[in-house]
């Protein structure tokens, strides 16, 4: 067999949760809470788990009750013009089936895709899969801001969509209205589309906005905005996010989707429509849930010889280890961490195509006080 | 938007079950079962749902006691030695999501893959996705047997792959030990590879056996099989469903489905083993719950001037319906049904690539009693 993806091998966030648990470390690596959903939610799917007549396919789309939540929440988050259910709105298999359906839609083989490093570890796999060629371009380093001189000079009458992610992973860094100005005028002359990866739009930080791109409408026009319930809702192993496009493009998008997953879970749609109808309030207290979390491990890691980089979103702390080592690559030094301190983390350079290295390594802080306690212990024993 | 799919609509199954909701027709079109899960599933399922610690991503191939307790029920049911759990088995969101990721993993830019039809209406999309190149060969008729000849005819150096489906959609037709003797003295020289959708195992009927691509030793070595949980479970809503394949194929599929949807939901798979843990013969009692709703449902249409062809597994039945109109076609005649008897049912012509036209429509019969008598009242006024 000649492997589609022979440079590609086990996703590192497998890889290191794999080695966690063979050390018996602390995971801090792969991106997930260690709580639960809320309660109600919880005994939402019970409840529909054990209701007649919720256990086959649903809509393609999604259920269409899901698909009305969605479109209020939309609206009332961002305040804009609610997206139409009907013709805008597609619930998906996490965000990664949207992300990947997106990409198998529109990217046709030989387009070039911009993405920006260092980025989450399946854009360049998945645009490659669809005949794509990725067209790295570098975050400023060390603020990962988007250098939008380089951005322009990447494009090229090629260029079908480009990636943008914002709260991103894994710097935390947060794009600002200009930052979507700028999108917006570099592509106004432009066919190029836009895929909005905004799975951490509700964890931000010090009262930083989170920008949609559904805020802007020039970008919304042409945009690809997912979602995802499992960072929302403390749920990353439901398995259920959405992408929000319009008609032209959500149309393609479900010509795929209808062949790649056909539909999503009916159960836990239901559950997850009770819980937005039932407490609309719930992602409003998110920043208030996640800045301590933060804070506290930031504050924790203070006296440690980790040199800890600003987050302004997401649930992710970058950490420069150059006062704890100065030889070792950032996968050496996370897989010693691993080993040796009991504390797994993700070597930043695992978000570069190829391994470009800037000494950092990558803690997820959506653990338990206690969680983080524990390993920032074992941290500041280095 | 250039579309990458201009031909392809809306999934056959989601336009006759809107139109059977628009005219309230009783919906024999899209298959699926209008009765519940077992309830000890159901609960199972509710119990995982209020479960700490079942919440998040489980391991990227499926959780470890699910893939176990696959490998226990494959080696029980076909008599052959377990898969492994750890390199021969990945849980999937559906059988829809298995397919597609083998088709991803190994179809390359220009392959061909061979189609037998009338086929399931994902194959060919999903092949070109890929760059591939549907080669569709035709099943005789109106036997819906496999002509090997024909498929011989059909091989060239670029045949990539070959799908097979047995019991089949929308036929009902079963592959016997010959047929796969046949496949694999077509392919034993070739590096073709195999595709073996029996999503339908446990439903067939009159003591005819399924005969899985696993029983066959050097068919095995080159297959990924798949099956469906919702189709065993009367749970196609939970869209859980896995691929076996020899551990080369596995790696394959698995760096694909890493990226395309990453996981399934955690409480459902633990649910899933649950149930195949504590009544490992329920699929065992398929054909017998199957054959009389079969029975049923031709002995009440027999008294109609459809011709029912014969079923020998899975959940449909076609007929020929020659005698009540010879102008229509069958998108027009199943149309036309669903308006005005108020019986939804899926034309067969749209399992054909270029629409070819038996004559025939499909009725599922996954229904409760009642439901059948009530479509056959109205069939059988026509
Ligand atoms: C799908 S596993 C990766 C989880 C995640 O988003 C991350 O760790 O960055
Ligand atoms: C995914 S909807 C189609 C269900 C089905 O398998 C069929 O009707 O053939």
């Amino acid at each position: 067999i000649v492997s589609k993806l022979p440079d590609v091998g086990t996703s590192i966030f497998s890889v290191m949760t794999q080695l966690a648990q063979e050390c018996g470390a602390i995971n801090l690596a792969q991106g997930f809470p260690d709580y639960d959903p809320p309660l109600a939610l919880q005994e939402a799917l019970a409840r529909h788990a054990t209701t007649p007549g919720h256990h086959q396919y649903a809509p393609m789309p999604g259920l269409p009750r899901l698909r009305e939540a969605i479109a209020h929440k939309t609206a009332r988050v961002y305040q804009v013009p609610a997206p139409d259910p009907a013709t805008e709105i597609t619930v998906t298999c996490g965000a990664t089936e949207a992300l990947y359906a997106a990409l198998a839609a529109v990217v046709h083989p030989g387009d070039e895709v911009v993405v920006l490093e260092p980025a989450y570890d399946l854009y360049g796999p998945a645009i490659r899969l669809q005949g794509g060629i990725p067209v790295y371009v570098p975050l400023d380093s060390p603020t990962f801001r988007i250098n939008w001189e380089r951005v322009r000079a990447a494009l090229t009458p090629r260029t079908r969509l480009l990636m943008i992610n914002s709260p991103h992973n894994p710097s935390g860094a947060v794009l600002t209205t200009e930052d979507l100005e700028s999108l917006a005028a570099l592509v106004a002359d432009t066919p190029i589309l836009i895929l909005s990866d905004e799975v951490y739009e509700h964890m931000v930080f010090d009262g930083v906005p989170h920008r949609s791109a559904l805020q802007h409408p020039a970008l919304r026009e042409r945009t690809f905005v997912l979602s995802s319930f499992g960072k929302t809702y403390h749920a990353t192993g439901w398995k259920v996010g959405y992408c929000i496009a319009p008609p032209a493009l959500t149309a393609e998008l479900r010509r795929v989707h209808q062949f790649l997953t056909f539909a999503v879970s009916t159960p836990t749609q239901h559950a997850l429509a009770d819980a937005l109808e039932t407490d609309p309030a719930h992602d409003q207290q998110l920043p208030a849930f996640y800045q301590p979390k933060r804070d506290l491990f930031r504050e924790l890691l203070a006296a440690s010889r980790f040199e800890l980089l600003p987050v302004l979103g997401g649930y992710f702390q970058l950490a420069r280890y150059s006062q704890i080592s100065t030889t070792e690559s950032d996968v050496a030094f996370a897989q010693r961490l691993t080993r040796e301190s009991g504390v797994a983390v993700v070597p930043v350079s695992a978000f570069y195509h190829n391994g470009h290295d800037e000494g950092l390594i990558r803690f997820c802080f959506a653990k338990q006080e206690a969680t983080l306690r524990a390993a920032a212990d074992r941290l500041r024993e280095l």
